[in-house]
């Protein structure tokens, strides 16, 4: 059931309402009165029998009306009975405030349990528990009792009650700007983040999403609800619980998982989110994407009166990624005319005095800038605001104008501005002025920065790849016939893992070019195979039982001649028998040498939160000593497998270096693309791991593949069928 | 002469004085004569009788008292004749505002060494050109003109006239410090960095210094004396001009060059000096330095109302490489005792609303903490100051106790507190008291944890090797006679490069182990000198006119058998003409083919900003396309070396991966130590580079060694004579 009810609800019961301010029962109850709720209020109380003027009752069940939402503001033992109570009366959706559920242990777990089963029977859909409530200010929709929240166009998603009050205060006290919707996600026990997702991406009044995250249940099914929202409106989110101590305090608070911080933020940003990862720098984004529209050149001017800020200014844009363009001549010139001789009329531009007597001018020049082709955005930073205060009172009135201009080149020129100033705490009214225009102005100057940087951001997501490519499973429609048979066997073996052969098999129906390989059981068999191979071949164990075959002495390289062959055959499996005697041993698996190449990996695996993701490197040491690797979330597009290689910090390798050929990177990406494909076709698998892969000139060799399949039991289930 | 003074004068004179109130000649007198200046004022003005109710002298020679500074405000061309009359009157120091000298090019660079040339000659020391100027805020020695700069303990060194405007409205807006003193350092023409901060650093009343650099033009010298410095009294800086265009920026604004970040970072660190990224911490990271004593055990506590803060503050300090450490046992025991059953009494603690009837339990869990030996500095996180406000008025009152008792604290226990409240923008007294005991409060959680980092921080470095080894150089003690006749040959033959068995020789000469090369200059004697090698011999082209050998195809590899080396000799010497039919020819060079082993980089220069600086990197690819190195400062102490082969990413595969045995780190080190005596030594030296050095299992092969000598006449000149 959607969440409608719940959000917008028409009535409200407050369960354990009371007489006593100090309690949440009668908190909740006063600021919907004060705020001027316009749905229906029922206090739920045996002991009262009015609160605040209305009528109170002593149960859910017994209130006359319809009861779209319940607050259940009692302690979590009595809210298994409770639930039952709204069940009976058809209530939509409770809002659980009590902590000592799943986030306390095993006995609060199975409590949680239990509130499940009884709103699952009842369709009571669950806000929390262990949250601090929702508000839906359209409404005045307060279940929190925190007064005095600012109204707006950003929807608020946090699992900290701490960081959704900074955030509503920060919004309150630096900006104007506001929320329509405030949840507080609790413990995840029934509506997921995807749900609210969905809920506000349809909600025409949410302008963008805001979000402080812990930990997900269900992070697959969040990333394919972000990826479709992110096409119509921009999400901000920030991830803590990175460092061991965060996520040790993480996991105290919500009982959410805290995840794997690198895959996720590659995950969050494939689906188009704006990842932030200084607390300070969270609403200020918000503000901007919610005001402004994105930059799409990913070029934005800086005009500044005086050279330190400029100067770092553009060193912050440039680490955010940042394109500080040059001006057109035609603009240089014009700007010439307006400014000083000493003026710099370059990007970063600087007035060098020029609006001491009149800061009219930067508008004069924010207009000139905004015209010019190669410029997508305009940051100003330094003293504006402030020449009012610094010098004479009249250049207030001249900051004024000019920021009455500024402010309607936002919908004139469908450009972003943001303003850094120095006297934004002194709150001159020019800064008012701009941010009623939508223009946000920051005291800092590396926020500022941050609030330009991530139109910019979202703007090169808007126009990449990763927007025009959805990543949805389509699970079992690539499968071929063929590979049910290796799982079936493998499966009957009482095995998970492949063996190499079958797993190189596997690859090779999926149009792996794999190597000539054979198992052999006899000396003789293994000579003949050499011989048939022709050059040299190496020789390794096949036995399910034996999956780390250097450790079993299995592996013999580089060799040649039918005897050395032979010999080589019966010394891999005495070794065998004497490292594992009662391993079953299938033979010996013979294969050609490789020729030399670069050595690279390729990994895929089920992440916790987000599902199927896959990872390359460039081998060997660069990767187990620098882990210099990629991550992508499953499936992949070709664009997508070109761009995990170049994401590497060691991919100049593979276009050769110190007067080597390049590599053929078309076939490592076609081999990406297989990966993909074979993970999309069954879900069986929990882990795949091609290591080494040498990649040569021409062509690449698959050395060794170790695929893992899921337990029997839980093999099909397609992980969060995404 | 030193800068008593001039930044200690007690009389000024103002050069371009005026009546008319927007001008810098008007505004200076009104400031001195508003905030009380007790030294002597004198107006200079040939077309005034007098400014302001004083005396307005045609000259500064017509002045009847002494004059000690002449603030000089007017433009650049008048400005050599005023020093000319400055000099007659014996003026020791003058601040010289105007802008046209280097920073504008070439003509501007021929004007300020005509004042250069002038000041010289009297005697006069400068600050500037190109300043906005310098105030003594302990004298009210105001030539700025910027009223109301708030006193304080923190002596400010900019390279931006806008940058100290924001840093001192900073200081006066956010918190209860101030300033002892402020330089506008301009183009640095005169008065360098170093000299300036030599006077705060005796001046008793600085207790840290706060820097915004854009380039610097003595580095060295300024590191030297920073490194003094920082052993008393801590030093924070800002290094803008990273990026290009922010370095294009930073280059028409001062006329400085805008040093290697890499470098500049890892030399200023080794002096001690707490380098900032984000201009937002560097106000605050000066306030914590010079108000709270540094943390000794880099062990920070963090006591919270609430987990998103903590969670945050967790993730944040531990990037800053500060330990979140346990609590011990007993001081468990006693939160426990003290809050509610649902707090978290690890680290960090939260509190779980065991404060919301009393606050005063914040400085009462403050102090069992503090008194904890694990725990050396505590940042508290969240809602305090804002309980009164929330809540009730009575609460303030108690927030107001806890206040003075943890302000106390910073007393009685000698360790850091710094708070972080999401009130802060509301003004709360007990916050502003909090503040009046020297506890620094933020509204920025980011802030608040980098304040409270950078005590950790210089806590870091005074307990390091760094601190206790200084680094000036003993130029030439440690030169070996021999080695002037290889630099005699070098220069008498009319080149900078020394040939690589020259190189060779002169690290030999200082302990290294090198190959036993023999130059041959024919075939026969090659063979012979391969035979009396054994083993696998490498041939290269000796020439003085061939520096890169491999492109002539001057080197051959791997050679064995007589026949085989006489036939490669010949081929040698033929390509070497082939190549370059004019070259010398000195003959070829024989060594034995070493063993394989780890490949690694060692490398010194002399950089523009900090002189003589060493590079280090393990070998190969890693080098060339991961840029995985390590930079330090010479010379070098075992320490540092050993420190600086841990710094690279890649360290691990010194100690042996895959199944490896450890690498000789010990050879390695002595290497490195081998090159910094050799770079003391000879201050002829520009560049020297091994590349590659094979390192063994048991000992080292430097391969290959190119050393390059500074041009003959600058030769022997010691950079920077540190």
């Amino acid at each position: 059931m959607g969440l409608e009810h719940v959000l917008n609800a028409r009535s409200v019961a407050v369960i354990g309402a009371s007489k006593v301010p100090t309690k949440r029962g009668y908190q909740t109850i006063r600021t919907l009165l004060d705020e001027h709720y316009e749905g229906s209020i029922y206090p739920v109380n045996p002991k009262e029998k009015s609160i605040l003027g209305l009528t109170c009752y002593p149960s859910v069940s017994q209130i006359p009306g319809e009861v779209d939402v319940a607050l259940v503001a009692t302690p979590a033992r009595t809210v298994p009975s409770i639930l039952e109570d709204c069940g009976k009366k058809g209530v939509k959706g409770a809002v659980i405030l009590a902590t000592g559920f799943g986030e306390t242990g095993a006995r609060g777990k199975a409590l949680e349990n239990d509130v499940l089963d009884v709103a699952g029977q009842h369709h009571i859909r669950l806000i929390g528990p262990n949250t601090s409530g929702m508000i839906n200010l359209k409404d005045n929709l307060n279940l929190v009792g925190l007064k005095d929240s600012p109204k707006g166009d950003i929807a608020l998603l946090t699992q900290s009650g701490n960081m959704a009050l900074t955030l509503i205060t920060e919004a309150k006290l630096k900006s104007r700007k506001g929320f329509t919707y405030y949840v507080g996600v609790g413990n995840e026990a029934d509506i997921r983040f995807h749900e609210y997702l969905e809920f506000f991406s349809q909600d025409p009044d949410t302008k963008a999403i805001l979000m402080y995250v812990e930990g997900m249940r269900e992070g697959r099914k969040f990333l394919q609800q972000a990826y479709r929202t992110t096409e119509k409106k921009p999400i901000v989110l920030l991830k803590s619980g990175r460092s061991a101590t965060g996520k040790k305090s993480a996991g105290s608070h919500t009982g959410a998982l805290a995840g794997m911080s690198r895959v996720a933020k590659g995950a969050f940003e494939r689906a188009g989110i704006v990842v932030i990862e200084n607390s300070d720098e969270l609403f200020p984004a918000a503000e901007a994407l919610s005001s402004l529209p994105p930059i799409k050149n990913n070029s934005i001017a800086i005009l500044a009166d005086g050279g330190g800020h400029a100067t770092i200014a553009a060193d912050t844009l440039t680490d955010l990624g940042v394109h500080i363009p040059e001006l057109q001549e035609k603009t240089k010139a014009k700007l010439r005319a307006i400014l000083p001789d000493g003026a710099a009329v370059r990007n970063p531009i600087d007035v060098a005095g020029g609006t001491d007597d009149n800061p009219r001018i930067f508008a004069e020049c924010a207009n000139l800038v905004l015209n010019d082709v190669n410029v997508g955005g305009l940051l100003i930073v330094g003293l504006f605001g402030g020449y009012g205060i610094r010098f004479a009172e009249s250049l207030a009135l001249m900051e004024e104008d000019a920021a009455h201009q500024m402010g309607k080149m936002i919908t004139s020129k469908k450009k972003a501005i943001v303003v850094h100033s120095l006297y934004n705490s002194e709150k001159p009214h020019s800064l008012d002025l701009l941010r009623y225009y939508g223009v946000p102005v920051y005291g800092s100057l590396d926020v500022a920065c941050k609030s330009i940087g991530v139109l910019a951001q979202y703007g090169r997501y808007l126009k990449s790849y990763h927007a025009v490519s959805s990543f949805v499973f389509d699970w079992g429609a690539k499968a071929k016939p063929e590979a049910s048979k290796i799982f079936d066997r493998v499966y009957a073996d009482g095995r998970t893992a492949l063996l190499e052969a079958e797993a190189k098999k596997l690859l090779g129906l999926h149009g792996a070019k794999v190597t000539r390989d054979r198992i052999v059981t006899t000396a003789e068999a293994a000579a003949q195979a050499a011989a048939e191979m022709g050059g040299k071949v190496a020789l390794k164990i096949a036995s399910p039982d034996i999956l780390h075959k250097s450790d079993a002495n299995g592996v013999m390289l580089n060799l040649s001649g039918k005897e050395r062959v032979r010999k080589a055959f019966r010394q891999i499996v005495k070794n065998a028998k004497a490292y594992k005697p009662d391993a079953t041993i299938e033979g010996v698996l013979v294969s050609p040498m490789v020729e030399k190449g670069a050595e690279v990996i390729i990994g895929t695996k089920i992440d916790d939160q987000f599902g199927p993701v896959i990872m390359y490197g460039l081998g060997g040491v660069l990767v187990e000593i620098l882990k210099d690797v990629s991550f992508r979330v499953l499936p992949i597009t070709r664009r997508s497998a070109q761009m995990m290689i170049k994401d590497t910090k060691s991919y100049p390798i593979l276009d050769g270096v110190r007067g080597d050929k390049p590599y053929d990177k078309k076939a490592l990406v076609n081999l990406l693309l297989t990966c993909s494909d074979i993970i999309e076709a069954y879900p069986q698998i929990q882990e795949m791991d091609l290591n080494p892969v040498i990649v040569h000139h021409q062509g690449l060799s698959i050395v060794d593949a170790r695929i893992l399949l899921k337990p029997f039991d839980d093999a099909g289930k397609a992980d969060a069928d995404a």
